[in-house]
């Protein structure tokens, strides 16, 4: 048993603890996921049902610094109170794990899941399989998100969607004909790293000019950073920025850009810039209905969906931007946790 | 009745006039395709089964600058042919075309179809569904030929092939999970306009630095020109260029980089750097199994996808790069053609 707390919310109502009734959920169901989101330092839960309505949420501390075996046990403690909470009515389709990284067909986490020390490696399906006798899938974390906004957020009614997730980097994930598609050792959709400026800003990736070196949170602060630095007038974002250069984020920025701040402007331009670029790039591939821009730089929301979906169609085949939207996403932050139940009937509930 | 003569070519045997024995086929055969490909100057027909093989084979002229009216009577008249063709022992799966441009889900071209002046808005399907009392699929060249690499070619034991095809320019085409993937309004795959060169060679689509105006046909010839312009030495090429700029083409470039002309070598390495750009963004957005280059400049073969396979891995995410083979189309002018076949069986025989 976990020894964390266990956090339950309901979608509208809870008892004083914050507990979840759940005995009127029970009589209703029949068949239902259990999702997991795993992120740095929470590990978010939910029981849902294939409509993606009769969500039960719930979250845990992930304890990621204290290495794989320990996250593993948390996701397993944590599917264990999800199959309790799903009642004895309810048939449990699966359970669905969204993760940083990519995971191979196997289920072992392959790579890419840097800020998870020791994860790289887990095999995350067999011990679930193995405790709880039921079928489990696992997939990265983005696209997961990409799959829950096709399904129940902002391309519901489309087909084919491209979801960026500007995050700490810029993570993607592609739904083609309503599937999630995972390519290669689940390795698609890694659009944080087009290169959208030959010879451009050096990213830790090795090559030069990848769109997160703009335009993920992280990006954005370099790049205000940057242009602070080198700015000749004193504007209000230079002066905090000089003052504690360490501090600034992009929401930090944002602040500024609703105030009009010049070089904050600069810099929200070129962020989305530099997206449009990566938009462009993806859609003379796919030509998909629609780009989703998620992830928490979002929060600034259609001010940063607007300005790339102006620009966008000067990088991308004239037919194709006529035709694909650039739309922010609905769901939010719980995108992951829906993706990854979500993914539990894509894979078993054809 | 069309009338222009049509040419028959047997996969292995033909009598001494060039003419078909279908009449061993006839017999066998049970369920066939009709594919047709359309280019500028030549319609190419086949009859083909469901496993690529027990094929035949003809063309016609197409007769591009006569107009879309023409044009489609020329197809319609082939049609008939090979269904005369395919024997009455034959059950006709359907017609499938693979013509430039991109086609709507009604079966009318929508645009991209520049080089066949009236042939946009032409609707293909219905004549051929009217006429033959069959079922008809249309689809772009490019990625009909796709298609067939994936079924029969460079692809056939992998799920996710991208294809790009070098020509006058450079086409793409997608198949996911081995199925052709055609992207909102039959537009996936515009993959020449990929931009490789920030504020690059101004482009006719109205963008700069798009990877065609580097490594299409057309690109290779106007990159020898300017490189030759401005070269210090005289080199063979150098000379040739200058003699007579207008005659210059991928394949004079190409004798060239066979005798280590350091100009024409250039002029490959630039070219397959950009390609290698444009791979790098395609494996970033769907990390597939393969990419396959084919088209009329692929008759160099290895000397350009190895060279781009080098490349590639600079500019495409590392654990994406080693699961990404980069290898050169095996169908030659065939693809097309079958293509469009396999586009009737993947479309109506499930």
């Amino acid at each position: 048993m976990n020894q964390t707390a266990i956090f339950l919310e309901a979608e509208g109502t809870s008892n004083k603890a914050g507990c979840l009734y759940l005995s009127e959920c029970e009589t209703v169901m029949k068949e239902v996921a259990i999702g997991i989101d795993l992120g740095g330092t929470n590990l978010k839960g939910v029981v849902m049902t294939r409509d993606g309505a009769g969500r039960h949420r719930t979250h845990a501390p992930s304890e990621a610094d204290k290495g794989g075996k320990r996250i593993l046990q948390n996701v397993i403690d944590l599917a264990g109170q999800l199959m309790d909470k799903a009642g004895k009515n309810a048939r449990i389709c699966g359970i669905g794990i969204g993760t940083p990284g990519f995971v191979g067909p196997d289920g072992t986490v392959l790579g890419g899941a840097e800020n998870l020390p020791g994860w790289q490696g887990t095999q995350i399906l067999a011990p679930l399989r193995k405790r709880f006798g039921v079928r489990a899938a696992a997939a990265n974390d983005v696209t997961v998100a990409a799959l829950a906004e096709a399904r129940f957020g902002a391309g519901r009614s489309v087909r084919n969607i491209v979801c960026l997730a500007l995050g700490t980097g810029i993570g993607g994930g592609v739904v083609i004909d309503g599937q999630l598609y995972k390519g290669t050792h689940g390795m698609a959709g890694e659009i944080g790293h087009i290169v959208v400026e030959t010879d451009g800003v050096q990213c830790n990736c090795g090559m030069k000019g990848c769109v997160e070196q703009y335009a993920s949170g992280t990006g954005i602060a370099n790049l205000a950073r940057r242009l602070c630095a080198g700015a000749i007038h004193e504007t209000p974002l230079v002066k905090t920025v000089k003052k504690d250069p360490s501090a600034v984020n992009a929401k930090t920025v944002y602040q500024y850009v609703r105030k009009r701040d010049a070089v904050a402007l600069e810099v929200h331009e070129t962020a989305c810039e530099m997206l449009a670029r990566a938009c462009g790039a993806v859609a003379n591939v796919l030509s998909p209905d629609r780009i989703v821009l998620g992830g928490g730089v979002m929060k600034e929301g259609r001010l940063i969906s607007d300005e790339v979906a102006r620009r966008f169609p000067n990088h991308c085949w004239d037919a194709i931007a006529r035709h694909t939207a650039i739309v922010p996403a609905e769901l939010g932050e719980n995108a992951g946790v829906l993706g990854a139940a979500a993914l539990v009937f894509e894979e078993f509930a054809h």
